[in-house]
């Protein structure tokens, strides 16, 4: 596993890991790369490619063990780690985001949702109680979550960042429609749900 | 622009008009590749690259023209066609999506919100009132929306996109948590929010 993955390989391994555990869940033992390229609507050699990478996990005229394959891309992305997660900005990003992840399924787990809004401190999305931001340090300091989940406004994102950077936080999620820079040390990911649209509208000319 | 442009460059371009967005309503007039790198934490050289697919719209000692490379890459990703959409599903996912995309300003107009729930139907979503699903038919045949925005259940997401396209629709952006497999002449975009979790937790372990 030593060996440089691509970006475009690591960008599709957690469409393969959601396949693998929907297969789990029908409970299908083992899999051909032509049957998992029909479902997944890619090309089998494009499957056999991307495992590849990975020393492969198929075997000739047996294909793919669903259980084997599925527990290796966790641990190639890290979802064996059991890596915790905080929520900052409780507004309707946030709420989305905490009630539609499967966070457990995913080797993730929220621990906590912050909020400044009085409004919201208190209440519950998705079991889990949204608490003053205030409290967010003692939290932090106590729990050590390995990443936090940013839904705060476009506004706040840099100073909420640098402070939880300043709590030890490595890791950001971030839904603030504005690219987070990061340190060396920090890993981030950036989300933008109105690039999907500008995507699509791409393809829509393409098909004209 | 009949050069066929990769994937990767696709991708990046939302971002590249997001960033030139930003500039132009600050005011800036024109700004350098390394300036432009610098704010979109990239380096200048991918800048120059990715911009010479399209035949390279700066000029040397001068850099770019804002206005000019934003209206060619709005061209390039269809953003001056005025494309209409409908949004299915007004939960959590379609209530956050219509509130926090910046739809007129991408070139895009959301014209119709719908679902099955009465207690949502009558609502108004960001200025456009909730419709109930029924009547979308009758909707779809007069004003002709050009993509629809899925956030149904993933159990209800293949009856509502092959009923749309029996309607005529050609575009979809699929929230559903499930691939939308398209017909040769329907062009998806599918969206995972958590699949963003995954990629985070990656990065992590690559910063270890």
């Amino acid at each position: 596993m030593e060996k440089k993955v691509s970006a475009s390989v690591i960008n599709r391994l957690p469409r393969y890991y959601r396949y693998l555990t929907d297969l789990m869940e029908s409970g299908i033992e083992r899999i051909s790369s032509k049957e998992l390229s029909e479902r997944m609507c890619v090309t089998a050699s494009q499957i056999r490619q991307d495992l590849n990478c990975f020393g492969g996990f198929g075997q000739q005229g047996y294909g793919y063990n669903v259980k084997h394959l599925h527990s290796e891309i966790a641990k190639i992305l890290g979802l064996d780690r059991g890596y915790t997660a905080v929520l900052v900005g409780a507004g309707n990003m946030g709420r989305t985001f905490a009630m539609n992840t499967k966070f457990e399924s995913r080797g993730f787990k929220l621990i906590g949702i912050f909020d400044i809004d009085p409004n919201k401190i208190g209440k519950e999305i998705n079991g889990v109680e949204v608490m003053d931001y205030a409290l967010i340090r003692s939290f932090i300091k106590k729990y050590k979550p390995k990443m936090a989940i940013l839904t705060v406004p476009k506004t706040a994102i840099h100073a909420v960042a640098e402070e939880l950077i300043g709590y030890g936080i490595k890791a950001f999620l971030n839904f603030s429609y504005t690219e987070l820079s990061a340190a060396e040390d920090i890993a981030v990911e950036n989300v933008h749900l109105s690039d999907s649209l500008m995507r699509l509208s791409y393809k829509i000319l393409e098909h004209e």
